[in-house]
């Protein structure tokens, strides 16, 4: 079974962990926290979103946020957008990346927005040109490529022609985002070998959620097809849009810990991650899901 | 990635789970909730233990929970022993197969019984003997080879001595338990695939507690490694001996899930099995960790 020496972790809890939350943060909180993290060597931070205030109200300060923020050199701090109302947030903020996302649900898309997912991602032309115009990097998100409530699984062609219609657009770092926590190790694998194999000039990102427990084992599946970026949140905070109260993202520490434990550089300081995902439930004040919060590391048990 | 094409889930709550309860069940309510899991599809039930009623209390009525059982044809329904004592008791109860258990740590054991874990099951054949004199079967677990409080990693060749010692005595169904929550998913593929080459002759059982969230990643890799017997938990029910209030077992709804989603066969009606682990939550009155049970299954999605 293959697993990478190295792998980055991109810490999403500023923003899908966040935005999931009743209590909104103040924008001191969430830039004390992002800095935090930079502090113990996260190298992607996904800050916060420039979608509507009225949509996703915990992210209506994200441009106060980005301008407050303390910098750390080398570190990518990427926020989620729209449309081109984001890009022109972003460039008014200071914000550097941005990323777009499409359901690859093919139904769903149809439904809501009279167009296929490859049709909505070609809209997403303006953004692209004025993303380019400012210097501002681009990522493509495609979420539930591993299964929806509209559409049981999808077809791998389907998944293909987003990645291509990204790739028409000059995007090739694309996150495929199990949103709905539907996806299973095998179809991970199979996948991303795939996916990897037929696009080599993209860089993947992989996203997963904790609903059905099935997190770390898409991570480890992944990793032997070859992946070798990932999504956590700290704590595990998140949540899936479809089932009020299940699980949230994949918990940053306890992949953290494992890859420790399996020998995979992260460059991530454990024990620094550990004490910011105490200080997020004291400051969302409920208990968080993470395992190794609650058990210790495995080093901890030595007598 | 090699998955097989059927596994056999082997339902261990009522043993390694209630034992960790607080409360204790009556005898028929155990006697019940046993009878819905051989209803549910299970063909091998730990039913409970036989050590000292003052070691465990919650396990002192396993004689007359034997007794009073309905089994139902083809399932096998085990009991873990610490000693002849133990057989004895299976003998007058009706229990026809036992299972022994041993520490892989050299350290623990010698400090604790001042001998090698490999002296430890060679004193069980006075165990082995009377099980045989009364046509009882007897399993073997290995508890820790993954890692200990006392030995970080287990070299392997220590392991392999157990193995040899049971092999010994005649016993060729071995558990591996990872009691300690300590073990990792490459770990787990290596051992597998060391252990499954040198003893062919051997039936692997592989027992994951989900301490640090590594249980169903486990189950993954040790799938990848050619095993398809796999202890879990109603409930996720259970716990770690060395931290209390960790997560216990691998949840057994969640491993059916995945296996069903997986296409991989298990025998068992996952409704059913979710019915049994909401009932068991009434039973010990608190929350219990499964995600399925909190989340529903991908299909209960689907619009």
């Amino acid at each position: 079974m293959y697993k990478p020496d190295r792998v980055v972790i991109c810490e999403v809890g500023p923003r899908d962990g966040l935005q999931n939350e009743e209590k909104v943060l103040t924008v001191e909180e969430k830039i004390s926290l992002i800095e935090k993290v930079a502090d113990a060597g996260f190298k992607v931070i996904e800050v916060g979103s420039f979608m509507h205030p009225r949509a996703v109200p915990q992210m209506a300060t994200t441009d106060e946020v980005f301008r407050g923020l303390r910098k750390k050199e080398g570190v990518e701090y990427r926020a989620l957008i729209g449309n081109a109302r984001g890009v022109e947030r972003a460039v008014a903020c200071g914000c550097d990346k941005v990323k777009l996302n499409v359901s690859a649900c093919r139904e769903h898309n149809l439904a809501n927005l009279n167009m296929t997912p490859e049709e909505s991602v070609a809209r997403f032309k303006e953004s692209t040109d004025l993303a380019r115009a400012h210097q501002i990097a681009v990522s493509g998100s495609i979420s539930m490529p591993f299964g929806s409530p509209w559409q049981y699984r999808i077809p791998v062609e389907e998944v293909k022609t987003i990645v291509e219609a990204y790739i028409d657009l000059g995007i090739t770092e694309i996150s495929l985002s199990d949103a709905s926590g539907m996806a299973m190790p095998d179809q991970v694998y199979d996948l991303c070998s795939r996916l990897k194999a037929d696009y080599p000039e993209v860089k993947w990102i992989l996203h997963f959620h904790n609903t059905r427990g099935m997190g770390i084992a898409n991570i480890v599946a992944a990793m032997a097809a070859g992946i070798t970026w990932f999504d956590a949140s700290f704590g595990g905070l998140g949540g899936c849009p479809f089932v009020p109260g299940a699980a949230g993202n994949v918990v940053t520490e306890d992949v953290v810990h494992m890859c420790e434990e399996m020998g995979i550089e992260t460059g991530i300081n454990l024990d620094k991650g550990l004490e910011i995902a105490r200080w997020v439930g004291r400051l969302v004040a409920h208990e968080l899901p993470g395992f190794v919060l609650k058990a210790g590391k495995n080093s901890d048990l030595l007598k």
